[in-house]
C-alpha cells in the first residue's frame, strides 16, 4: 500500500510564520490614502486595525513569531494532511505524481482560520470588543465567527447576497460560533444604502461587502475590521500551509515541479507558495500557477495598476491586478473568487513574471470536482475545484508527454455547504457565463487616476 | 502546549478487524427464520447477502483479517485521529481527562464507511452488481454511495421521509457519489405502498425503510441489501475505531475510566467499545455507557425479546432490545438514532450488565453539542451530540467529587448537513417530545411469539 496521507505530529507545526517579501524578486508598490493620494503610514490604518498587524503588514523580516495563544488553537487541526491523490492519478492515468495539501480539515472547511485566529487574537490583545468583516462564500465569516469565539469578541459579518441565498447553512454554521450575518448591500450602512438606492437588486459583490464591513469598523470605536485576503499579514498568517506542505514533501521524497491554487484575492495561493519562492527563483523550471475563474479574471484580463480594494473607495489604494472596483462579476457559485482585485504580493509575482495564471470555466471546474470527489473521495468548495480543474489538466499533459512530474495544489476548503451547486450541476442548470467584457471596460474605465 | 491531537501513521490502520463474539461474557442467541421461527442458516440469508458477510455474521474468530483492497480505501481517511478535549476541560473545570475518537473525518463525515467499504467490496467480489439500502440521518447512504463508487456498484438508498425532508444536501452528497435515492415510505415497494395506505403522512423510520431495501433486494438478481449497523458483521468492521483509540489512549499514557457512545442501531458504540471488553470484564470499575434519545429509548425501556429487524417483518427475528417492529418515534433531529432494535451484540452485553444505558432529552444534547462546538471547534451530528452530553454530565460529576477520571467518548459524525436543525435550535423550535407511552405499549404488544 503507498501512502495516501502524509501526517505530521503537532511538533512539527511551524513556530515562525514565513514573510514572502523578505525574498521577492520585485516588492509590492506602497499602498496610498485614498484621499490625499500619498503613501499611508500606520496611523491611516490604526483606526480599523491593531498596531501589531499594521506592523506585520509592512514588515519585511523573513521570520515572524507565532503567539503560543495562536498556537494553541491552530493545533486543533494543524498540521493538516498532504495527500498523495494516487486514486486520482490512477483514473487519469498520468504518469504524474499528485500531491494536495488539504485545508479542509479545520472546523470551518478551509484554509481561513489560519489567519482568522492571529487576527482576532492580536485585536482582543488591543482591548477590542468586536469586529467586523464581509464574506462571499462564508469561508471567511465562518472562519472568523470561530476564532472570535476563542478570544471572546463578537463577530459582525456582511455576506454576499448571492451566496447569502445560495448558501443559508453557512449562515447556520456563524450562528453556532456566535456571529451575527446580514446579506450586503444591506441598510445597516452608507455604502449599503447607496448601492440598493441604485441597484436594488444587486447580487453584492466582495467590493460592496467590504465597504459596509470598513464603514462598521471605522464609525463604531469598540469595533475593527478584519480582511480574510488580500492584504500581506493574511499571506504571511497563511504561510503555515506551505511550510507544512515543504516538511511532507521531504518525508514523501518528492520535489514540486507545478504548485497551484485557485485564486480569489490570493489568501490561499498567496500562503501555499509563499516559502517556495525562494526555490522557484533559483529553480526556473518550477512552475507556479493561480487559478482565476473566466467571469472574473482578475490577473489574466486586468490591469495591473493602483486601484481601490472596494467599491465605496474607502481602503487604501493599492497596486494590484483589477478589474476596477466597480466591477459585479456574475453569478458563479465560487462565491469566494468573486474579487475585482488581487493581494498586490500576489500581483508582484504576476507582474514580474514568478507566477503564472490561468481563468477557467466554471463548468470544466464542476466536472473536474466531482471526478475529485469519485477519486479521492472529498466533495471540494466550488473555489477549490478551480485548482483541481488546472492539475487535472497539468496531470493529462504529463499523460501525452510521459513526463513524472510533481504536482502539487492547495485544496482550500470542502463543499459541504455548496451542495446547492452540485446540484444545480447535475441538473444541467448551471452555465458558463459569457466573458463580462462590458462591464469589465466600464469598469476600468473608472480606475482612479495616481 | 499540550497534544490536542494523537495521529497515527498509515502503518498503524488496523490489519485485522476483532471480533468481540470471541470475548463476551453472553452471546447473543441465534437469529430465527421469520416464518419457520427455527434458527437460520447462511442459505436463508444468502438471496440478500454475499457468502463472506454471512460467514463473518457467524463467526466466532477472535481476529479476521482485513482484505487490502478494503485498506487501501479506508487509509484515505484513517486512521482517524483521537483528540484530547483540552478545551472543553476548561470550560468545565473537571479536573477529568476528556479524549474524543474523531471519526468525523471520513468524507462522508462519520464512521459509517468503516462497514460501507468492505460491504461494496465482498459484494462485489461476489458479482452483485447493486446495492440497496435504507438510511435516516443520511450518513449511512451517504457512506454506502461513497463505497459504491469505488468496486462500480449502483446504490440505491430508501431516505426516511422525515430526514430527507431535513436534509436535502445529505441526497446531494449521494448523488455525488452516484448514489440514487428517494424518499421512504415509496411507492416503489409493497412494504412501502402498504404504509402509505394505511398513514399517507408516515414521516418513515428506519424499520419501514429497511423493509422497502429488503424488499428491492430480494426481488432483483442483481441486487443485494446492505445494513449499516445491528448486525454482527458492521460491529466487527467498525472494531476498527476501537482498536485505533487502544493504541491513542497509551500514546497518550491515559487508561480509560469511561467510554461513552450514542446508539442507534449500535454500530459505532459497538465497534468503539469491543476492543476494550476485554479489559472491562477484568475491570469492574470500567464503565461503558449507551446513550440513546428519550424518544426512542430501547436500550433504557425496552424490552429484551425476539422481533424482526423492520416494520414488514420481513428479516430474521433476532434476541435484542426493541420497542417493538411497528414502533415510529418522533421526528427528532437524531434520525440516525430512530431506531426500534438494538444490535444484539450490543443487546447481550446491556442484558449481562457489561455495559450501562441512559437515554437523553433532544434540548440537553443540542445544548451539549453548542457548547462542544465553542470549544473544540467542531459542530457535531445530532446523534453524536448524545455522546457529547453523557461525557459532559460525567466529567461534571468529577468536578464534583475531585476524581480526575478519563472519559473517552465516539465523536460519530459531523453535523454539517443537520445546520437545519441547529437553527430550531437556536430559534427556539426544538422540543422534547413527551416519551410516547401510547406508541411503544401498543408496537409492544405486537411483539411476536416466539
Amino acid at each position: 500500500m503507498s501512502a495516501h496521507r502524509i501526517l505530521l505530529g503537532e511538533d512539527a507545526l511551524p513556530r515562525k510564520w514565513y514573510n514572502v517579501l523578505a525574498d521577492m524578486k520585485t516588492k509590492p508598490e506602497p499602498y496610498l490614502h485614498p484621499g490625499t493620494k500619498k503613501p499611508v503610514g500606520p496611523d491611516d490604518l490604526s483606526a480599523i486595525f491593531p498596531m501589531e498587524l499594521i506592523g506585520q503588514e509592512v514588515s519585511t523580516d523573513r521570520w515572524i513569531d507565532i503567539p503560543q495563544e495562536v498556537l494553541d488553537v491552530l493545533s486543533l487541526w494543524r498540521p493538516t494532511p498532504l495527500h498523495r491523490a494516487l486514486k486520482l492519478e490512477q483514473a487519469l492515468g498520468t504518469p504524474a505524481h499528485i500531491y494536495y495539501k488539504n485545508e479542509s480539515v479545520s472546523p470551518p472547511g478551509s484554509h481561513k482560520p489560519n489567519t482568522a485566529v492571529p487576527q482576532a487574537y492580536y485585536n482582543k490583545k488591543a482591548g477590542i470588543k468586536r469586529l467586523a468583516t464581509e464574506t462571499g462564500a462564508g469561508q471567511w465569516g465562518s472562519a472568523l465567527s470561530f476564532a472570535c469565539k476563542y478570544f471572546d469578541l463578537e463577530c459582525m459579518v456582511y455576506m454576499v447576497k448571492v451566496s447569502y441565498q445560495q448558501k443559508p447553512y453557512r449562515r447556520s454554521m456563524m450562528h453556532t460560533w456566535g456571529g451575527t450575518v446580514i446579506p450586503s448591500p444591506s441598510d445597516k450602512t452608507n455604502a449599503g444604502r447607496a448601492i440598493l438606492a441604485q441597484f436594488p437588486d444587486s447580487p453584492g459583490s466582495l467590493g460592496i461587502a467590504i465597504s459596509e464591513a470598513v464603514e462598521d469598523a471605522a464609525t463604531r470605536k469598540d469595533t475593527n475590521y478584519a480582511l480574510g485576503s488580500v492584504l500581506n499579514h493574511v499571506i504571511l498568517h497563511q504561510s503555515v500551509i506551505g511550510l507544512e506542505t515543504q516538511k511532507q514533501l521531504k518525508i514523501a521524497g518528492d520535489e514540486p515541479d507545478i504548485l497551484i491554487g485557485c485564486t480569489g484575492g490570493g489568501s490561499n495561493f498567496g500562503g501555499f507558495v509563499a516559502p517556495f519562492i525562494p526555490d522557484k527563483l533559483e529553480n526556473e523550471k518550477m512552475r507556479i500557477i493561480a487559478v482565476e475563474p473566466s467571469s472574473c479574471p482578475t490577473l489574466t484580463r486586468g490591469a495591473f495598476a493602483y486601484d481601490f480594494g472596494d467599491t465605496a473607495k474607502m481602503t487604501p489604494l493599492m497596486k494590484m491586478y483589477t478589474l476596477g472596483h466597480d466591477f459585479v462579476p456574475p453569478g458563479i457559485h465560487a462565491g469566494g473568487l468573486r474579487y475585482h482585485g488581487m493581494a498586490p504580493i500576489v500581483s508582484a509575482m504576476k507582474g514580474d513574471g514568478t507566477i503564472e495564471a490561468v481563468a477557467l470555466d466554471q463548468l470544466e471546474c464542476f466536472e473536474a470536482a466531482v471526478l475529485f470527489a469519485r477519486t479521492e473521495g472529498i466533495i471540494p468548495a466550488p473555489e477549490t475545484s478551480h485548482a483541481i480543474c488546472s492539475a487535472i489538466k497539468e496531470a493529462r499533459k504529463c499523460k501525452e508527454t510521459g513526463e513524472k512530474k510533481t504536482i502539487v495544489f492547495n485544496l482550500s476548503g470542502h463543499g459541504h455547504f455548496d451542495m446547492g451547486a452540485y446540484d444545480a450541476y447535475f441538473a444541467n442548470k448551471l452555465v458558463n457565463f459569457p466573458y463580462p467584457q462590458e462591464a469589465i471596460e466600464k469598469s476600468m474605465a473608472s480606475l482612479p487616476q495616481v
